[in-house]
Formats: C-alpha cells, structure tokens, sequence
C-alpha cells in the first residue's frame, strides 16, 4: 500500500491552537512559562494533554507511572507499535516548545491518519511523558524510564530540596510510585519509535535547514558537591582562619567552566546554582552545596571531564581546609539514533522537498530511553537563535508543521518496514 | 564619694541564669541560636528581657525605634546620662553570647548599684538596641542609629529579598517607622556610653587576659553585586556563547577572597551568599545576586579593597558578557574609641587585679553609632577559639563575671569625672 502523504499535510491551525492553549497553563507569578513537574499547572495542563487525544481519536489511558498513552489501533490489532511521543512539562521559567511540539505534532499526525482514513499496519502510540527535564530531585525522564525499565526504587528515595521523597511526590501527583517501577515496556512492544523535538541548538537556523536528522543524543552526567567549612565572624576571623565553604563552591564552578570550555564540538559543562549557609551577612559559610552537569556525544571526554572537575574541585577544597564530597545524581551515555531510521527520516524530508542535515543532540531527551525497546529516531526542527530552556525558546509555526508532516511521513514508511535495529 | 568596687560583685548564679534563659528563645527549626530581628522569637525574647529589666528596678520603656530603655535614676535627677547596653538579636544560627552578654551585665550592674543603695550622680540607662546585627534588608544596628540620628527615611524603602520594605517589617513588629525616623537623642544627653561585648576574635584568649580595652571599631563596607547574563540550554549552548551569571557571581567570590587575603591585620573580606535564577540544572543562569562585607579599622585600606572588588569584578563580568553593577548598602568609617575611657576601663581592670590588653574590634557594634553622642568606650571579654556568629561561639561565665565587673567599676568612675570627649 502507497500512503499519499501529501493528504496527510498537518492542520496548521489546530496545531497552532493546540500550541497557543497548551502554553496557557503555566505558573503565572514568574517570568516566562514554568510547567513543572508535579506541579499544578502541570496537573491542570495534563487533563487538557488527554482531552485533545480523545478528541484526536486516541483513547489516551494514564499509566501508572504517569505518561498519557494514546492509541491509533492498526490493522494488524496487535503486536509491535509505532510509538512517537515527547513530553509536556518545562523548566522553570522555560518555553512553550520544548517537548511540547513532539507531543502536539505526534496527536496531529495521529489525527490525520484518522481523519484521511489512513488506516496503518501497527497500531501507532502517542506518548506524554512524564517529568522528562532535570528536576529537583535530581532525575529527568521519569515517565520514559518507566517504561524502559530504568526507573529503580533507589529513585523514589531521592529527595528534593524542601526534603521530599520522589516516591511520595509522585503519589501525591496521584499515581502509584510502586506500580510505576513495574511500568517497563517489552522489547518487542516497539517496532519504532520517533520523536520530533527543537533542536534547542543553532546548526539547523544558521544553515537555513528545516529538518535535523538526529544522529547521536549527548550523555549527561550530574554531579552534586558538597563543602563543609567553618563558620565564623565575617569581621574576626582573619583571612588565614577561614574555611569558607562558599569560596570552595566559587571555586568549583569556575572548574566546571574551564572543563566545559576545553571540551570539542558538543562538550559543555554547566553549574547548576550554590546553596548555601548560613545566608547572613556578616558569618563565614559554613556549608554549601553546588549542581553541575556535563555533556557530550563523547562518552569518553565526557568521564575524562568529570574527573577533571572532581580532581581540581577536591584540591582546591583541600587548600582551604573545607570539606568536599561528591554525589553522582545521573550518569547517562551518549545514545545513538538508529541508522535506518536517519534514512527514513531523510527520505521523507526529500519526498517533501525539505533539505535536511545530521545533526547531534546536544539536549537529552525521553528517545534515549526509548532506544533500550526498539530502533530509535529523532526529527528536529530549528530554534531561532538557537535558544532553549528560556521564555525566548522559539520554533516558527511553518517548522512545526514541515516537522508534523515529515514524522507522518517517516511513520507512514516505517509502517511498511520490517524494521530491524540497525546496530 | 569613694564607691566599694568589691560590693558591687555580679551575682554570678543570676547572670548565668539569665543567659540561659534568654538562649531559650530561638528559633528550634534550625542548628544553633536564631533570634534574626523581627523573628518571633525575638519579639518572644524582647518581652522577657523588658521583665529582667523591671524586675532590677529600671522601670524600662520600649521607644518607638525598637529599643528597651531602662533607666536607674540618678542623684541630679536630670541632665545627660551613663548609658550602657547592646542588643539581644542574632545572626541567623548564631550563638548565645554575642550582643547578649552586654545587655544582661548592664542590668546586672544596675541592679547591683541598687541593691546596694549605690546611688550615682547621673541616671544610668541600660539599653537593649533593636536589631544590632547584619540583616537581610541590608541595614544592621536598626536601633542605635535611630538614638544617632542616622537611621534616613530611604532606608525605610530597603526590600528584603521576599520583597518587604524595611518600614513595612518594623510596622508589622508593632513599631512606628516614621516615629524611629525621630528617635535621635541630643549630644548632651550622654555623659559616656560603655559597652561590653564578646571579642569574637582570638587575642584575649590566646594572651591569657581577661579584658580587652577597644581602641578602634572596624568599619564596614557591605555591597550588593548583580550580574545579568542570558539564560539558555545546558546542553545545546555551545561554550563559547554563554553568558552565565552564575560564573560571573563565582569569579566575584573570589575575587572578594584575593582582596580580604591582600589586607593588613584587621582587613577582611567576606562573600555572603549567591541567589541565582533560574535555579533548575538545564539552564544557563540568567541572574545572579552576590552579597559581600569588608571590614577594617584601617579607611584606607577599605576603600581601596572595595575599588579593587569592583574593578576585578567588572573586568571579568565584562570578558564575560555579563552585565554586572554594584549597589553599596552600607559605608560605615572606622570609629576610635575615646581615649580616656580606655584609660578609665584599663585602670578598672587593674583596681580588680584583672590583666588587660587593648586591641582592635574587627566587629561593628552599637558603640559605633553611639560615638556620636558622646564619649564611647568597649570592654571586651574572651571569646573561646576566637569563634563568634556560630553555634559555637563561647565566653566562660567567670570571663563575663569579670566584664561585669570591670564595667560596674568603669560607670562608678565615669560617674564621678566630667567627662570630655578626648579628640
């Protein structure tokens, strides 16, 4: 069977509504759009994530470990899907894009295959993830690591800053922690799985390309450290006295910055923010505590700069006489795409006369969990200004919908492809 | 009249058992000794120690700026007085000692001098200054500049960082903000203003004395640094065009640590803490806040460590691009104590066989403000290890029996001298 993908061309105004009232639910007291996880507004938003699948024909269930699962059933009736999805909640102070776009597109293609009567192989699932940004309890991803299987009890001890555990925050959310650790997917659940998501980078805008072929998603390491000086007084203490915690955190953030900046092409190392105390004027910090992450494509530079940075920071900790210990929060290797799936998504740019690139994912996202199940791609679209995780995150509406349009285009091939992982 | 020095012996058991009694007030959420201004249980503490107050006769008042004045009238039933005092406030997860032991031996001494039908020449006041230490509007010894006069209707404006003006807290702890604007006693209301405090620092201790006779006060420098960088992806925005605030505040830190290392006896520069938005790992930091002190008996020094502060800072916020200003909070000059007070204070010591020593206070006080009233003087006690503004700051309570002691003889001398400024 030939899929006319031309009548599969995504509505470009349902998307651009969908896009519009999605970003309506978000905390209103702070700049930009925050839609954490476990938050209100990602509460109030996950209810209206449902409504537009049911309205799509989707019949979306909410798994324990809180992903919205839609189904388009295929002919076959059972079996391998094809399964595209991302995620719906944003940093703090973050866009209205990122996730937002891959989970807004997959319903729409979803739509449109229903609507054109397009009726596929596979059933094709559209997933919204659960908390796939960095959180405060240290762990990203959490709805994609459900159903990989990678989500472990270990996690839900995690607690977050106010001294919450994850496992009852997640319960709080109204899900079950415990059946959420029993969520894994099967390997042969996935005949593919397909993500579209904005490139948060500059490559695609600054060469003029409209779809990114994702070859690779960056490792991520996280690391909390630890300082433990003194405390004194800011005006007894002499200098040669002091244990300040809060200048060894200084200290290590300017390492984390000289690692990153030594790093090749898609190497970067990010301080995350110091807390610290006491916080008056006046007293000598006795303890202070500093995030960081790094990331590459490179699994190797990647452990060789997070030994730098421990190496220097426990030095320059041991100089001072502070106290230094380091927690490991993530420890996630680069991903690579599967390599048939670059071609199919190639190919469907080219079908629509998209010119395309490879490009690498400098982000992470819920696709390099999904490639523990089965072959794994990623479609991006350009962000202006390369811009993401910020109020100015910025995909243009004709991106959105050339992106929508070549996923269909990609799922509509793959649909008639016995798939095989290509590594 | 010749007064019995030895008559007027502290009651050892009633001065430490109001020491402990007045550490009962405190903030148990947290490690160490919290009564910060305005907190509960300062206004919980300021009712007990008005009751200490009348209970040794001295009929106390609380004025509109927040101070507890007691008053134990003298033989010329007008005219300018003996003033004693300090504050009972602490730093966040302080100690029980600091500001504390001057406002319970100050009544400790006016009680004595009733008890003993000593009657002086002038009235000695005993005050209980509002809000002595560093806080987070940026503005420390509230209640001693208001008596000063230096307490400024802008200073009223100053927001903490939940955004409360100043006025509106004092308002809110029952006070009258535009009354303490008027609170500002007359020069010739002081005959000598006395007032013992912990050292907070190592001399005493290390020398084996019981006494410290204050020759200078430190003057303090505090300013408020604010990068504007640009958030951004953590994982896409390449190192090189990064503008992270966070890094900016960190290379502040140190900065403020290379001045502090590069002063004289006596010169210290302290960072206070960093507030960092948006605070989730994932994003470049946009905005950073960075408080930082430098103090010093030396004006010099002062204002050549703060230029040089400024300058470092600028230059690699600059390199950075990262938009940095400055805002000083408060620029308070060294202050000398009175020559012939030192004198009377060292002769008190030597009348009870104390060894004394005079040194240098690297810590503002209340005392400062009030020089400007009339003649000023310090009696320090020991402060075990130096240590002060921490849970495990500690004075013995022989050392405070002896300060007491000292300061009843001091005021008894005062008491008899016409007292001139000796600049």
């Amino acid at each position: 069977m030939s899929i006319d993908l031309d009548a599969l061309t995504p509505h470009p105004e349902r998307l651009a509504e969908r896009l519009a009232s999605l970003a309506e639910f978000h905390d209103s007291t702070r700049p930009g759009w925050s839609r954490e996880v476990f938050s209100e507004s990602y509460r109030a938003s996950r209810e209206w994530v449902r409504r537009q699948m049911a309205d799509a024909g989707l019949d979306p269930v909410v798994d324990p470990a809180g992903n919205i699962v839609g189904r388009l059933p295929g002919r076959r009736g059972s079996g391998p899907a094809l399964v595209t999805g991302s995620h719906t909640d944003t940093v703090a102070q973050g866009g209205r894009f990122d996730g937002i776009v891959g989970v807004l597109t997959g319903i729409e293609v979803a739509q449109r295959f229903r609507e054109t009567g397009t009726t596929l192989e596979h059933d094709l699932v559209v997933v919204d993830f659960l908390g796939e940004e960095a959180n405060d309890f240290g762990i990203s991803c959490l709805g994609s690591r459900a159903v990989a299987g990678v989500l472990r009890p270990e996690h839900l001890d995690r607690v977050d800053s106010t001294g919450t555990r994850l496992g009852d925050a997640i319960e709080r959310f109204g899900l079950d922690p415990h059946a959420a650790l029993r969520q894994a997917w099967n390997p042969g659940d996935v005949h593919a799985y397909v993500e579209l998501h904005v490139e948060q980078g500059p490559l695609l805008e600054s060469s003029g390309t409209s779809i990114g072929v994702v070859t690779a998603i960056a490792g991520i390491d996280r690391i909390l450290m630890r300082f433990a000086g003194r405390a004194g007084h800011a005006g007894t203490t002499h200098m040669a006295d002091r244990h300040d915690a809060l200048v060894s955190a200084a200290a290590a953030v300017l390492a984390v910055e000289r690692a990153g900046c030594g790093a090749p092409v898609h190497g970067v190392a990010t301080p995350g923010c110091i807390e610290s105390s006491p916080e008056s004027m006046g007293v000598i910090t006795d303890r202070a505590r500093l995030w960081a992450e790094i990331r590459s494509v490179d699994g190797t530079w990647l452990q060789g700069a997070r030994r730098q940075i421990v190496d220097e920071v426990a030095e320059e900790a041991a100089r001072r006489g502070v106290r230094f210990d380091v927690e490991y929060l993530t420890d996630q290797d680069p991903v690579p795409t599967d390599e048939l799936l670059q071609d199919v998504i190639g190919q469907s740019a080219d079908r629509l006369g998209l010119p395309w690139r490879a490009v690498p994912s400098g982000a992470g996202h819920d696709a390099a969990h999904l490639a523990r199940l089965g072959p794994m791609g990623m479609i991006f679209v350009p962000s202006q200004g390369g811009l993401s995780h910020c109020p100015e995150e910025f995909t243009a509406p004709a991106d959105i919908e050339q992106g929508a349009h070549v996923l269909a285009g990609t799922l509509a091939t793959l649909d008639q492809r016995p798939v095989v992982r290509s590594e």
